[in-house]
């Protein structure tokens, strides 16, 4: 075969594949913050349109994309699905590695396939703004570049170290017209508070969506808008594992295993929930999903299931999910879009019921088979996609010693041009391995919210 | 029709296009530096493989594209061609505008397009290094990459000013592996002399030239290798035309008006030469062909057209071409990629015939088109293609007062993700306008070698 599948238009998907429908047990119930009871979509109306409501809480199992989300998703997808033949001859494998590659848009990367429907659905709605954080950046543009297409105004709180360390990221949001302040800032009573307590608080994601929460809630015009974790959001960003199990079947292959960085769970939902359904249907395919996450902050794989707040400030409704408690700060890792402390409630879920397998690796080793991927395939990863390439190498050379051939797929959810200081920092030898700290986790777990279903 | 035309990887075309053989006139000899004659095949060796010397002097109209060439570049070409709907709605035009994005990959540019076969016929002939250098990064980053995938050793000259300006652009070739110095350096007799006289000399292209002809001359494992100007780095850019025309017929168009910006001319002759052949084939298609460069540079527009150095140091060939002056040095516009004294002796013998025309916008006007045009399009031009975007616009502007419509189509060449502070210090209000000095010139021009052919 070729080394890369490009699939015309009509092949981007024309619905999203919603995973709750075929959920055995339901979710459990969001709990409202100030009442501790389960929130009804009229509560949620402050934050979010009417649109994103009905998909945050539909149990419809296919739900149509709408004309004018599909003919932006037109400016970049189908996306290509790549066969990593250099790849695996530099590391010596038998197995075969796919990537998927969601990259190739102005944001960057996968978080544009969100961020454009829901700019449209806000827009529909009458609001005339966003208000949203970002860690990392690529939320943040993604948002801002929407924002741009659908005229509303976006205002973007991003994590005070990311605004000094990535101005890039903050002067790519501004061409496209967002605002952008480093967070905490002065412009929410929940910011102020932070600043008066400490000045120079470097800012974390959960300060900074309380303070977008903040921001939303108090102005009619103004939605709050969230780049992974909710169920609308995952189901966005399904169209990259639809179109991914298209372009495998023309390569005549499936995968064994399905490879996706976790931070939130919208880029591993995205290719793993359109295998999934193929898994919960029984049959013969029945691909392990395998979700990668940094050593330095293992909700999935340290963190416990239980309810917790999205943000530190507990403005945000309740959720059970796999969490390290919202007040755990992880260690400053140049993969800043996986330093959150939960996770997605419906990722949690499968988790929990064994549905998918949550990996986690140091960093070193993850820049190092990021730097083998880039100069073998000629693309360079974030820092947080090269999780994903990591794990793909890792279960390729795991095969390779069980003496089996793997079909090994992953997503490459972004490309690392905004993060050339993290491979400097590596290149020269100035980045360590952080591994979380039990103590930390074992004292923000004990501040997790009593909640009772 | 849809918003792309993507082209199978059956459509990556098999030969290159080589405009010499369809020039009424021969090019002028090329001048040795120390004799004062015409060089041959043999003085090049030094400085080049066997087969792109062979390419440099071909007057053979098509130039086969060996088979590993063509698979790298499968790697990313064919590249998308697009039809700027929502950019032609959003100035009001009756015209409509296309263009064939370059920057699709790693490289951020059309320069691997050539880096790639370079690299390739370096590795056949022996060589185990390239010296080369590079201004704003975009040519080194090539180079860079398609050394990675070839084996081949790569040492870089990088402009001072870029290396302290553009940190992310060092970052990426050293990812790949290559070895950047910042130019004048103390690697070389030439930097060295430079440094002496300037120990704080923020360099120039000239300079870095220099120093890479010389690491090249002095090794015999080294080749030197240029990223533009020479005709087999413009016959290699031919991909990008070829294509461009097999898209434009499957919607059904072609272009009243071709526009490139203008550097050296690689990317412009990239474009446009495939539509000169259709020219000089006489019948009804005559599109005009139009360069655009800075005003600060203008080489095309306000240079004379004599033989002259390619660099500062005098050690390159002299050719006949557009030159403001090998020792003009341009104000330190954004557009760096498009700060060079001289211009392709190919690009500059069309123009003196009249088959091109030439443009030069100032760059205020040039960002603020490609601000419109990345609102617009969901694409952020580099500074240099930049100045395509803008000639685009004008001519969609003058077409409506006109009262006509023309079909309009030009080469987006590269992103401008590592060149965000340009349109920081743009939106912050931090960049002028800079005409070039006629003084400056004029008092270049008169240091032109004097040759007698």
């Amino acid at each position: 075969m070729q080394n890369k599948i490009i699939l015309p238009d009509s092949s981007i998907p024309s619905a999203w594949y919603n995973a709750l429908a075929d959920l055995k047990n339901p979710p459990a119930p969001v709990i409202h913050p100030g009442t501790g009871k389960p929130v009804g979509p009229g509560d949620l109306l402050p934050l979010f349109p009417m649109g994103l409501i009905e998909q945050e809480v539909s149990s419809q199992r296919s739900v149509p994309i709408p004309d004018e989300v599909r003919k932006r998703y037109a400016m970049w997808r189908p996306t290509p699905l790549y066969r990593a033949f250099r790849l695996e001859e530099a590391i010596g494998t038998r197995s075969r590695i796919y990537y998927k590659y969601e990259g190739g848009n102005a944001s960057g990367s996968h978080k544009l396939n969100t961020s454009i429907p829901q700019a449209f659905y806000n827009m529909q709605f009458g609001r005339k703004r966003i208000a949203t954080e970002t860690g990392a950046g690529q939320w943040g543009s993604a948002m801002a570049i929407a924002g741009s297409f659908f005229g509303l105004e976006v205002k973007v709180y991003m994590v005070k170290v990311s605004y000094k360390q990535k101005p890039y990221r903050r002067m790519l949001m501004e061409t496209f017209g967002a605002g952008v302040v480093p967070s905490p800032s002065a412009d929410t009573a929940c910011g102020r508070a932070i600043l008066a307590e400490n000045p120079d608080s470097p800012g974390s994601l959960g300060i900074a969506i309380s303070e977008a929460v903040e921001d939303a809630a108090g102005r009619e015009d103004t939605s709050y808008a969230l780049g992974s974790v909710l169920n609308h959001v995952l189901l966005h960003q399904t169209v990259i594992g639809q179109e991914a199990k298209e372009q495998m079947s023309i390569a005549g292959d499936y995968p064994d295993v399905v490879i996706g960085c976790h931070g939130g769970g919208s880029n591993f939902g995205g290719i793993a929930l359109p295998f999934l359904q193929d898994k919960m249907a029984g049959g013969k395919r029945n691909p392990r999903l395998v979700a990668a996450e940094p050593a330095s902050c293992p909700t999935l794989t340290k963190g416990v299931y239980a309810f917790d707040f999205g943000d530190t400030g507990k403005l945000t409704p309740i959720v059970k999910m796999f969490t390290l408690g919202h007040d755990f700060v992880p260690e400053g890792i140049h993969a800043g879009g996986l330093r959150y402390h939960g996770a997605s409630p419906l990722i949690s879920q499968l988790l929990s019921q064994g549905l998918i397998e949550a990996q986690a690796f140091a960093q070193l080793k993850v820049f190092s088979s990021s730097i083998a991927f880039a100069r073998a395939e000629g693309m360079l990863p974030a820092p947080e996609s090269a999780h994903a390439v990591h794990a793909a190498i890792a279960e390729a050379k795991n095969a390779d010693a069980e003496g089996v051939e793997k079909t090994i797929l992953f997503n490459l959810s972004g490309h690392g041009f905004f993060d050339m200081s993290a491979y400097d920092d590596f290149l020269a030898g100035k980045l360590a391995d952080h591994e979380h700290s039990e103590e930390k986790v074992r004292e923000a777990l004990e501040r997790l919210p009593k909640v009772v279903v």
